[in-house]
């Protein structure tokens, strides 16, 4: 095997010939933008040099071939290396290169999929990591492939604690199929970090979450090499490497010095010039043997999705739940993730009947994200689930899956105040805003449990990220099992010609709409009211006809008045032509405290007394206003 | 000093004794409550006993007193032993202990600074030890007072990474005053922890973070006492009690038993006998000492606040740097959080000047976050700054420091396409939506940078969570330096009695839609021009009476159109009355890459020709509908 032969002479020539091309090449793309991370990129010049040629089992020419190895560039900002290496490995040209951070070009300023070869976007720092981590799972335990994923980290990204997280979930996962190589330049974009080059102190952190630990001179080729080899020989464990390097190592301008973070080298053509010139290596990368490529793939028997009766009691996260088991039986590529709360979330329903495709991250809400983002690298169709507030836990995790052009599934449970008495902190209460402001984002708040369980099926087949709001407690069944609903859809659950308002409400607080509208009917006011389950798309037609048909809109929800359903029914109707229209939102405006449901409902004034007394009013004023 | 002499007989029984009180009052509680979490309140209840007993230094009847030790339940489910420990000092009363989640009772599930004596709430996992880190770093280089600061953590939550980002920063700050109590008691809410009572798996954790770690028999009070002292008299290092226990200690039906988490014990009366009945123990703690009363104050030499001349071109970061420096030199109150980006953010020019007020988190947002929590709770005032984009990692904690009341400020550099080449992964595109969706919170976006300044200090003086937008690019100064801007307040920059529409922005794209008014003046239409740098809460008197005036209202913004600028707009329109009105909102709808900041905002559909664009259609479309 050539990763464990000796390296003679001409081999080490070689690979320091290809370090100098990358510096060169990453100071050149970087003065062409005038803008970039050279120096970031030079210190990890050599490790990547050895990495590619003789390490890196990967076929350029067709990314998604699933016995690939898989590169992850944790610091990301080392974005110009990255390029450089494309170009030395044939798979961009140099005049692409020299396109770097321009109008249009793929070679953006972090790398992001549009470029094939890049698995997810980074530059948000202390996600490549987990994210490998969620590639190396799906790698020995889903694909069941000997691929390999290695991932590049800054020694700042250290900090992060999305960074411990992986090592936990990597050691205690006993993951040999992953290796991190840090490049420890030992200065951050403002100065020194807490470590320096004391990679004694992050070996003794990896050791301690059960990690092999390698510490190395990040630019002594034959020692990186060995190290690579003593990772991939290394079971049992994952391996990090610890490499010692000097930012900006080459040019002596910048060199380990200070203040020369994140800006082109002063000089470019000295800088050339002190690495030995441009060159035109060409790095012949190893394909993966071809017995590699066929992922392995899960039985799967069959199942009935579940059914309710209109009338039955159901909590919408119990039919998420046995949906998600039920769509795991009818589809292998569905896989779940959990943060220790599968009892809750119902998620454990789908651990029951496929243990082989749940996998529990305790409560690590970042690793699980990142992990589903890993898997769906791979073709998997990832559900994560916690309870609904705690994906704020993991929002930048979930903002950077939207440039991931990710497609991963959430599933929040106990939304809003409607829990009752756990209390704010328990409460997601800004869930809502939050999901979708990410970019592409699909944003689904059921009501009912048939209505729960289709949508459930549904998200298996929606691009981009999407999140199911899900409720603790048991609501009515509305709908019939047969009723379909598509995204970007609504349900009219009351209508009339002579509706004198509409009220439109989602989830918890569609059976306070109807209990309402029954109220408002014995009072002679007809209201119409809309399920607005597709909070984004949301069902902008729909809503438009029945503010021109009834004039007067009432938003309900449990959720804060900033960003929910009210601003998304807001934005629909603002749209497309001078209207006239009163509208009004019922949201959640004090911090609740503990309660049951019903007062809490009650106290939020989101209930259907509250709506009765809201809507009376509306209707009210606007015979007032119109002189009527 | 009593936490160092020998346990003698009589005060082991009498410690285990409150021990069980503690359990019995945990139990009778969530019973009442049908509700919560006492097993898990159970297993830590020697712990409590003999902390509150023996070594806690707490004035219960003066819980502000400088001198006060702090006790963090980060273990917040853990809030029926919390009440009891309360019940047990004479704070409050076995009548107000049974009102446990009850509608308008103090005791909520969760603590929270509804009552006096919680610092900050919890109930997120993995948050009371970063706060904690906070508070000892406040009470050591800040108050400079000798309180120590205990957090009582469970062992699941140790999976969170805001845990390690602590203890790296706790054990590399070398903060001696802190303590952490762990109740390791096995068992998570669905089932067993990833390390059960491997309590060694969590001392080389620690130990590798620079720790020093005491394992011990969490029920045994005499082995607690001995740890406890030994991480008050242990120099140098925080420490770490990690505790086995036994969940639901003391009650055969739940003790050490899975499916037992969170809900009252089944037969609360067996329970009761099984602890040895109701008792009325009374325990006194220990006050400070008088002396430790007086915490530090820092000197101040007084400083003028920055002026910038109109017509120069000044980024609002370099404002806020400038401004909050000064602060610093008027406020002896002001400290100063960044996160490794401090040459970005400015705050690097607080950090100059007042370097024994800045405290720099590396690349640990939430840890950042967390201290700045911690810090308030002691009155200082608190100033986090990091890239907008960055936030995002934190937004659990920024979540939970709304329901803590917490006052701390926010600076988010880098907003939006704005900044150019970076790409994605660097621009914070939902940070309006994610900031305006917290409880009570203030979000500011200046255009120039006397707004930046003025509202930099006036941050100070604002409760809650508030926030500054701040841009990387240069923008030109349009308003005075002696002009004053209010929290809720907007400028008219263009106004005339013919205006035919109304354009709303806020930051860069301020500078677009003055250009735009300049264009469409040319053009023949008047268009009023308002700086809506309050964006929550926004001017929406202002607002609806340029609506009112204008019949067309665009707002235009550099963030992703889902719940930033345009949504506050259309929400102030939507209230009160039946209006005839056409809104379009400008923003970010496309994932951007890298470019220029003008070929940004262009390709965004945000700058000055878009705006022009929009606002002739606008004009266009209503006098079709209009027949005029």
């Amino acid at each position: 095997m050539t990763a464990s032969s000796l390296l003679d002479t001409d081999a080490v020539g070689w690979l320091r010939e290809v370090g100098q091309q990358l510096r060169v090449d990453a100071v050149r793309c970087s003065s062409a933008a005038n803008s970039g991370h050279p120096t970031s990129s030079m210190s990890a010049a050599d490790l990547m040099a050895v990495l590619l040629s003789r390490h890196l089992h990967y076929d350029f020419a067709d990314p998604r071939a699933p016995g690939n190895d898989h590169l992850i560039f944790s610091k990301g900002h080392a974005s110009p290396l990255y390029y450089a290496m494309l170009k030395a490995v044939g798979a961009i040209t140099d005049e692409e290169l020299l396109t770097y951070r321009s109008l249009g070009s793929r070679l953006e300023g972090h790398p992001t999929p549009r470029l094939p070869w890049v698995d997810v976007a980074t530059g948000s720092l202390g996600q490549g990591l987990p994210i490998g981590v969620g590639l190396a799972l799906a790698g020995r335990d889903l694909d069941q492939l000997p691929y390999r994923v290695w991932v590049l980290c800054g020694d700042s990204e250290l900090a992060e604690g999305s960074i411990w997280e992986a090592a936990e979930q990597a050691g205690y996962s006993s993951l040999a199929n992953l290796t991190v190589i840090v490049d420890v330049n030992r200065l951050g974009q403002r100065g020194p970090t807490r470590h320096g080059w004391d990679t004694g102190a992050y070996a003794t952190r990896f050791q301690a979450f059960g990690w092999h630990t390698v510490e190395v001179n990040g630019h002594d080729v034959t020692a990186i090499d060995r190290a690579c080899t003593e990772a991939e020989e290394h079971g049992g464990h994952p391996t990090v490497i610890l490499a010692r390097t000097r930012k900006g190592r080459g040019v002596a301008a910048v060199e380990d010095q200070e203040g020369a973070h994140g800006r082109p080298v002063p000089n470019e053509a000295e800088a050339i010039a002190e690495l030995g010139g441009q060159r035109d290596l060409r790095i012949s990368v190893q394909s993966p043997d071809l017995e590699h490529h066929k992922p392995h793939s899960f039985a799967v028997l069959g199942a009935t999705p579940p059914a309710y009766e209109p009338g039955w009691s159901i909590a919408t996260r119990t039919a998420f739940g046995e949906a998600l088991a039920a769509l795991g039986g009818n589809r292998a590529d569905v896989v779940v993730l959990d943060g220790e709360v599968s009892d809750s979330t119902r998620a454990g329903l789908f651990a029951d009947a496929h243990p082989e495709r749940f996998f529990e991250f305790y409560i690590a809400e970042q690793q699980m994200i990142a992990a589903a983002v890993g898997m769906q690298v791979r073709g998997w169709v990832p559900y994560a689930a916690t309870f609904a507030a705690f994906f704020s836990r993991a929002y930048d995790f979930i903002r950077m899956a939207a440039i991931s052009r990710a497609s991963i599934r959430l599933a929040g449970s106990h939304a809003g105040v409607a829990i009752g008495k756990d209390g704010p902190s328990q409460m997601a209460l800004e869930d809502l805003a939050a999901l979708r402001a990410v970019h592409g984002s699909t944003v689904l708040y059921p009501c009912d449990a048939n209505q729960a369980a289709r949508l459930t099926a549904l998200m298996a087949d929606i691009d981009g990220v999407s999140y199911l709001r899900t409720s603790r407690g048991e609501t009515p069944v509305i709908y019939s099992p047969e009723e379909d609903f598509a995204v970007g859809g609504s349900r009219v659950l009351r209508s009339s010609p002579d509706d004198q308002l509409t009220i439109v409400a989602a989830g918890v607080t569609v059976h306070e709409a109807l209990a309402a509208a029954d109220d408002l009917a014995g009072n002679g006011i007809a209201a119409r009211v809309i399920d607005a389950y597709s909070v984004k798309p949301i069902d902008a037609a729909t809503l438009r006809r029945a503010a021109s048909e009834t004039g007067l809109v009432l938003t309900v929800e449990d959720h804060y008045p900033e960003g929910g359903l009210g601003d998304a029914v807001l934005d629909a109707l603002a749209g497309n032509g001078v209207t006239s229209l009163m509208v009004r939102k019922l949201a959640v405006r004090l911090m609740p405290g503990s309660a049951t449901p019903a007062e809490q409902l009650a106290m939020a004034g989101i209930d259907a007394a509250a709506i009765v007394m809201t809507a009376a009013d509306m209707v009210t004023r606007r015979a007032e206003l119109t002189g009527g």
